[in-house]
């Protein structure tokens, strides 16, 4: 009905249905204005059909359009079949003129002057196309005459004075009054279809990909009147709590008021409840109207209603909206109340209602233009309140005296994991989505925004500047990480909770849904943390993580920087038993689950030092030059690390590096089996290419695993399988997985080669682009379909042709964003891999892409 | 019948059938020695069989196996299906023992002796397994005593006593000498058989990737006698000249001698013109011989005879090695004598030759192990032979005293060019095929070698190291483009010549080719040249080349470094008028064929100043400090530039770099118009990823070449098409072909992404891969077909489907190597474009790829 009807003329037609009361009317049909559109006049015929509904609208009422006695007032208001708040036109009181207001006179005598300004006012605007401004200057006019600062303080004599400058008015602008109410309700019909066609309404269309040639409807309804008498009054409620969620009602309500009124705060308000004890047999029509909604329109309901000399009319019902754990909170209770089924809960749950709850939200109210400090990129949600820290060793040092820190920097390094683990949030003034501190910073489920490249920090006089304003190191900074804000001083947070509805929720997301849900995690606290959100094992433990740590970073330095294998082998054996200790951690907090372990991958000069201290303490304990040990670091420095040397390629050419992690996977695996313990490592071999490069190195792990299980005398199940990160891997996904048990997608650097676009360097011309509309997303952020999908496709088609049971799963950044979760069910991906904090969300978007993908095909 | 009788064996047998004199013999199939191979032993019946054909052959040469009287003598040759010279036995001589030897020696003692003494000797080596040395010392010992130093010295009496010695050494070390000519025999086939898999033919397969089993035959046939008598001799000959290809028997000869004193050096051999005084019925029977031979294998033949008492037998022919200059000579000669057609002819020519005969070459024996200084990458084919410059002024210096000079550097940058220029070669520490230094070698065709790492280049002390040896500025280098080996002083070199053969040659390909070739040209200079090596248009014009020029490069680093539009705007008005020159130059040279211009693609921090002094120049001509120039160059810098601000980026970000090309290519075609000549000017956007970004650009050379046509009030026909060198532009081609009217693929990016290889950096690990055997060739050298191939067929076929009209050309590195353009041929393409030099052999190829094609049609 809502195509032909327009959503509010079919609300209100289905009100009418459950008998609801609701002040009578009918609506002109979406088709009449779509001829309106085409013809520019209104179809022959139409006046002589709105006079037969104006004939029963007559019946129905006991009241008369245009009669002197009773007469009908009627508003005309606009509806597409699509929401779209405000951006068409609506007129009331339909049907005054300087006889009918005279009528109403009799009830209220400054109401009806009221109401008729009001709608010359309005009809001169909408219809008559008369400018506002002229209306306004004589309503300031009057008001510094009758020496009162608001509208409501006008009496009925110089509201009907102010009548007679705005008749005055349309005199002299357009010519005549049309006091006739049939032209008046023609005319106003006429000016909802044209508005359909406005330039906002044409701007909303195009942003929200509203069709063009839906049209509105025009409905026209009797007025009802809440301000008759200390029997009448208006309100607006919601049928449950939209904050917390609660089954009661919840709004306000005024006597002898307008609906207007209750939003205008002259008068304040009186809360619903209190409707119980002023007309209790309207509270109770109402209570028994809102139960009779929830269970037609199966949600929590707004709504808007008038009281007319004690009889309740509704206005209007729509599903309102309401806050993260309020939604949650509902969805459940409507489920235990039988009202809806859990598929339906689940679909009613937006991902960002997950991610809402459970990080920090900064409250809304204390945000305001004058604070704020810098808009960039949201890398991680979430809030953080502290002191700026222009470096991690300052963020130590407040944590030693207790205080909260916000890390501020240029960029963030390797060496600022401890910083970054101890602030509260971080600002970074480069770097996109994905940049380092964007990454660790998700993985830490810590607040960050990136890429202020409006910030201007001065590490010497230990200041960020923007736009004139000036910051302190010490000075306190508010992090909003779900918009990318930041705010100076210290603003409200409301604290996350992953609560028992949310947990609830979720296990009935989790009966739906076909893909696994694992997560990216380099710590045994970060596996911890994912499994209590509900994750489904390891997709992704990046293991070069584990070698910043202060104890481990020279270890690992001199292991890069030796001249020989030996010199490898030596640096190699000192960051064995690390490498150990951390898969235990790992293996133990996943018991029972996959753990994906990813052998080395970035360039190696990621992990070497660029200052002049650093670099002597290491060639010191190599006992080499400083000169000789700087060659060495320019000899390693490439043009595009990115595409340089690293991933498996580390592996082929210094194949000591994977020798000495396989040795610590099996090892460690070996060890907890011993006591008992299943686990199930999954080794991963990154930046594959070709099938040749993967067979070199799983003879390395099969050579070291069989090794280490021996000297264990144990047997552990191990998969050996790649990264499919690099295009090449995709367009020859067929051959390689004759030597591959699994696939994951590394859909960063899928993304980085596939678009040729550095994610250190591109969000330059990214955001250009954006602004341009070449993009409408980041690639970083969203999965592009249409071309990266494009290669998961093939390399899924292609890789269980060759290898049915092959199990694939995506551990890029991807895995975390709902739109390309989507995308990867359809692609008939085993399992997405995202970071702790987005578990929860990842977990209800798998269950609604099976729920839909259902649907899809049971309508087939 | 190769398969089954292998080469030699068929070769013999095909002889036979035109009736050709060779000595007498069957063939024992591949069949059997596979029987061998499987079973370890010779099958049942065999004796018998051959029994069976040496009776005819006694027949046919009326002499008796093992008969004291008049001895039938008969050697045992392998031969696979596929020649392996020297890889496996042979045994000559068979059915010589005490008894036979002395029916010889009445005819000549020593010959009979002799053989006699070879034949233990060859006998006992590869039949019996008697260690070489044991009869090496018992040879010298013999020749101290007769007091002589070559084995040709020694008379019958010493080599009889020889035997007698060579028979003491078969007993101790194996028992018995098997005197029964029919055990030698059936032992010699047992040991031809074994030697298919000695360690050396084994390892001969594996590389040249032979089957394992298609096995050897072993053809028995009868021995003939060079050295009977004065009547008698031996010789080899080609039917027409090796080395410049004229028609004219070619060889040498010797009377009364073996085959083999031919080779030894011992006497010198006549020229084979001076057979005809001294035999001349002998001569003319080998000039029908040779004539009969050609028109039956329709080549020149390289043949062995052998005159025995005045009567002409033929022991071998085969297709005879030539130059690359005779190859050409003799495939056209043969055609226009009809002895073949144009199809074999182009199909007999291998694109080495041409791509040897349009270099210098170096005299290959002017090389030894002792002059050679390094071997690295073979960059750009040709020779060159000059001074050592170790920087560009040096070379400009050489240049003015008209010296000639060979550019030594560890890299080379664009501020070289002027240097390459006026170089003989180039020859560089570091960088790959795909190098600054190789591609604009290339692109002059000038002789270049890169990555040559164990070189030390000493840019103070002015001098080049490797291995010990030290070379000074100014000293003598030889390069060998063709192998990547540089030499020590000067060697002689051949001249290049685009002979009027390789022309006619050339012009019966184009007939055949269905690929189009253009060229890779960014000069007119260089336009020209291809032009006259047959290139159809240009499939690539660089404009960046342009930009490096020192009247240019300073305008350029202003539009970079420009702090807005207005100073961008500037600067690019200072370079208008070069580029325009540019395209006058080249739009002239190539009048009548397409030109694909490509807009500005690197990363423009290329074009900045790396040095102190021109960081000055610009920041005065700029007005600015120099520190607040180099802050501005640094934010220019990019982590991974490959991937960074580069390509259609800058276009997208800077259009008016793409408006001051698009004026000039405009401008310069609409003057060339007035003047009634025919401009096709194709331009290029390159690195697009997406069909956005290809409409932003589209618009913007739209919106430019309508204004300067109006100017000039002239229509040109350009068209607007795109490189296809991202991954995603290949998996989209179907949505950008809506929006370009060509596609030109670029390789070289397409690997490098494809890969994830950077090619500044992956010199280091792909050199690893083709160690390890993870690669068999370098994929920027030769197209990898499987991944990146995997993307030029979807290409071709996403693009077709949506524009069936769409031109596609390939345009990287790969366009000019053979295997390549076969591939491209495949898939469908409509041009290879590669540098000048290339475009001759790209001829060939394409036709060569067509007719394979039209054949496995045919086939079909």
């Amino acid at each position: 009905m809502a195509g032909l009807l327009g959503g509010k003329g079919a609300n209100l037609a289905e009100m009418a249905s459950i008998d609801l009361n609701i002040p009578q009317g009918f609506t002109i049909t979406t088709e009449t204005c779509r001829i309106y559109n085409t013809t520019m006049r209104l179809p022959d015929g139409l006046f002589e059909e709105l006079r037969t509904h104006l004939d029963i609208l007559e019946t129905k009422t006991g009241k008369t359009f245009g009669d002197d006695e009773n007469p009908l007032l009627v508003s005309v208001r606009s509806g597409a079949k699509v929401s779209m708040p405000g951006m068409m036109d609506t007129i009331l009181n339909i049907g005054l003129n300087s006889k009918t207001v005279e009528v109403l006179a009799k009830i209220d005598e400054r109401f009806a002057w009221d109401s008729f300004r009001r709608f010359i006012q309005m009809f001169g605007d909408v219809v008559l196309g008369i400018k506002m401004e002229l209306f306004e200057n004589e309503l300031s006019k009057i008001k510094k005459t009758a020496g009162v600062s608001s509208d409501q303080e006008l009496s009925a004599f110089h509201l009907k004075h102010l009548v007679t400058e705005y008749l005055k008015i349309v005199y002299s602008s357009y010519g005549e009054f049309p006091s006739d109410p049939h032209t008046q309700l023609i005319m106003a019909v006429e000016a909802v279809f044209k508005s359909w066609d406005n330039d906002r309404a044409k701007t909303y269309r195009r942003i929200n990909n509203i069709p063009h040639d839906i049209c509105t409807a025009a409905t026209v309804q009797s007025m009802v009147f809440g301000n008759m008498d200390t029997n009448s009054g208006t309100g607006v409620c919601f049928t449950r709590n939209p904050s917390g969620g609660t089954n009661q009602l919840t709004g306000e309500y005024l006597i002898n008021a307008q609906g207007e009124d209750v939003v205008a705060g002259i008068r304040t308000p009186q809360p619903i409840s209190e409707l119980q004890t002023r007309m209790p047999h309207v509270f109770k029509e109402l209570k028994e109207v809102c139960e009779k909604l929830e269970n037609h329109y199966k949600d929590m309901q707004d709504i808007e209603f008038t009281v007319e000399k004690g009889k309740l009319y509704l206005l209007q019902t729509r599903t309102g909206k309401r806050t993260a754990q309020a939604a949650i909170k509902i969805a459940t209770d409507l489920v235990q109340q039988g009202i809806i089924n859990k598929k339906t809960a689940v679909m009613r749950i937006s991902p960002v209602h997950i991610n809402q709850i459970l990080h920090k939200q900064i409250d809304p109210c204390s945000k305001n233009k004058e604070n704020l400090f810098t808009k960039a990129l949201p890398a991680s949600p979430g809030a953080a309140v502290g002191r700026i820290a222009l470096d991690s060793d300052t963020v130590i040092k407040m944590a030693d005296r207790h205080e909260d820190a916000v890390l501020v920097r240029k960029e963030t390094s390797p060496d600022d994991i401890e910083g970054m683990h101890l602030a509260q949030g971080i600002l970074t003034a480069r770097g996109g989505i994905t940049s380092h501190a964007a990454v660790v910073a998700r993985g830490m489920g810590k607040c960050c925004i990136t890429g202020a490249s409006d910030i201007i920090i001065d590490y010497e006089a230990r200041t960020v500047k923007t736009n004139g304003k000036i910051l302190k190191e010490g000075d306190m900074l508010t992090l909003d990480g779900t918009t990318g804000e930041a705010y100076f001083g210290k603003l409200d947070v409301t604290e996350p909770a992953f609560s028992k509805d949310l947990q609830l929720l979720l296990s009935w997301a989790d009966g739906f849904k076909s893909l696994f849900v694992r997560t990216n995690a380099d710590t045994p606290e970060d596996a911890k943390k994912a499994r209590e959100f509900g994750a489904q094992g390891i997709g992704l433990c990046r293991t070069e993580h584990m070698f910043f740590k202060e104890d481990r970073i020279n270890a690992m330095r001199e292991m890069i920087l030796a001249y020989d294998e030996e010199g490898r082998k030596k640096a190699l054996l000192k960051l064995l038993p690390y490498q150990k200790k951390d898969f235990l951690g790992i293996f133990e907090s996943m018991e029972g689950l996959p753990v994906t372990i990813r052998l080395l991958d970035p360039p190696l000069h990621e992990f070497l030092p660029t200052d002049h201290k650093d670099l002597e303490i290491i060639a010191n304990r190599m006992g080499v030059s400083k000169e000789d040990l700087q060659n060495k670091i320019n000899s390693l420095r490439e043009f595009n690390p990115m595409l340089g040397h690293r991933g498996c390629r580390l592996a082929i050419t210094y194949p000591e590096i994977a020798e000495m992690q396989v040795h610590a996977i099996i090892s460690a695996a070996s060890e907890l089996q011993k006591q008992g313990k299943e686990i199930i490592p999954e080794i991963e071999v990154p930046l594959i290419g070709s099938k040749q490069e993967l067979e070199f190195v799983s003879e390395i792990i099969n050579r070291t695993a069989n090794r280490i299980m021996k000297r264990h005398n144990t047997n552990i199940k191990y998969k050996i399988g790649t990264m499919i990160e690099v295009p090449r891997a995709a367009l020859t996904a067929g051959s390689i997985a004759e030597s591959a048990d699994f696939f994951s997608f590394g859909t960063n650097d899928l993304t980085q080669m596939g678009f040729g676009f550095s994610r250190d360097d591109s969000d330059k011309f990214i955001s250009q682009y954006m602004k341009k509309g070449i993009f409408i997303y980041d690639p970083f952020q969203q999965l592009d379909q249409e071309g990266i999908g494009e290669l998961v496709k093939i390399t899924v088609e292609k890789g269980r042709q060759t290898k049915p049971s092959l199990e694939i799963g995506i551990c890029g950044e991807h895995g975390g964003e709902p739109e390309s979760i989507k995308f990867f069910h359809k692609a008939g991906l085993d399992y997405v891999s995202c970071s702790p904090y987005r578990v929860p969300a990842a977990r209800l978007v798998a269950a609604q892409a099976s729920i839909v993908d259902d649907k899809a095909k049971t309508d087939i």
